[in-house]
């Protein structure tokens, strides 16, 4: 087993503390989209972060608009009638202050007193390291049908991760 | 980096290896759920803990009543005819010897020979370290539905866990 | 809190760092596999690794022949049409350089516009640590329906993790 110092080992730990801290974030989004705690799940976002939400869709930009899209009618509507923004777990690759995560985003809704699968999506999030902690610089979804837009995602987040091995 | 002395460091890898425990402890329950290993899924419990499974449900009182529930006709009809009590990854926040995680839980079952979402709820947990590790003092699970009780129980947990950021 | 020497608490970050590459491995099976990005999904396993993807399926062998099975017009069509290939949190079972994983696979497709819930599967990973890395030495998928053979395989996969608690 190699060793080394206590310098080398607090680096290793404070990689662990860094996955941690990125899953603690991703994991608070969905919770809070779900309960409208607009402003705490907009807080997860840089200031100046976006959310590209959907290849047709308008990106918000900025922690505010975050939180403004989630007051809006619409998705007050969705989480009034029963919503989930279930997230899945994590591919993450840390590079210093930096980090890529990848997942699945499945969004449950009601329809006839059943749910069903409304959205699912490939997901890409671009995080930093700031003073506060990690929070997201950009998240990007992509949904997973025959246009191929989640394939798409997908596969050049993991040929940016993997580099030679992904082609 | 900041540095420490090497007890520092230890308590910095004693809170993510007590995430990892609460991790394996709570990963466990659905596939000892669905294969109907009913005393394992039950010493997930503190002999006095409880799950309160649903708003309108009755909860169960102890390890022991976890196990007697799931020797239940009703749950052993549920897993002859195929079922999966999928649990999501975990948004954790540790205190000591005490913890509250939050996740989805997903509970899918078999209707004209497909796969359909079931239950789609909100879940919080509570949990103590004793000595034999950690165990599971409270689950509480609500519905992500109409009557609004998973979103309920999502926002006064995040309420809890985040204070005056989830305001 | 109990303390020890560097070499204990480097032991103790390796099983941490063990868990996370594992993560890691598992977690880029399903979007590597959406992506077509099969190579890189056949070197998830090792050379002489095996997949058992159903009860009723011709297992692949090696990580040459899961590349093949992916590069097949059935998973060509499946990922054309908008597939997602999701996994669930690990419930990991380390022992040296081995370690076995328990999760669930969700296959979800479309049909008539919306996403179904097609494959739920229970899976058992049995992992080897060789010079590159964390590989999978096998993956087994068994359906959690009437057959009962998904409910088996977690049966007999927590019987060996657990031991005497699982009886």
């Amino acid at each position: 087993m190699e060793q080394g110092t206590l310098a080398e080992l607090e680096a290793r730990v404070r990689r662990l503390e860094d996955q941690s801290a990125i899953t603690r974030l991703i994991m608070t989004y969905g919770p809070a989209a779900d309960a409208g705690l607009t402003s705490l799940a907009g807080q997860l976002w840089l200031e100046d972060g976006s959310y590209d939400w959907d290849a047709n869709g308008t990106p918000c930009h900025g922690s505010a608009d975050v939180d403004s899209m989630l007051q809006s009618n619409g998705h007050q509507n969705l989480i009034a009638a029963g919503i989930g923004h279930f997230a899945g777990p994590l591919l993450i690759d840390l590079d210093g202050d930096s980090a890529i995560a990848v997942n699945y985003s499945l969004i449950m809704r009601r329809d006839g007193g059943r749910f069903y699968l409304w959205r699912v999506s490939a997901v890409r999030w671009d995080l930093s390291r700031v003073d506060s902690g990690w929070r997201v610089r950009r998240r990007t979804n992509r949904l997973l049908d025959e246009t191929g837009a989640g394939r798409e995602l997908f596969g050049g987040t993991l040929a940016e991760v993997f580099g030679e091995a992904a082609k």
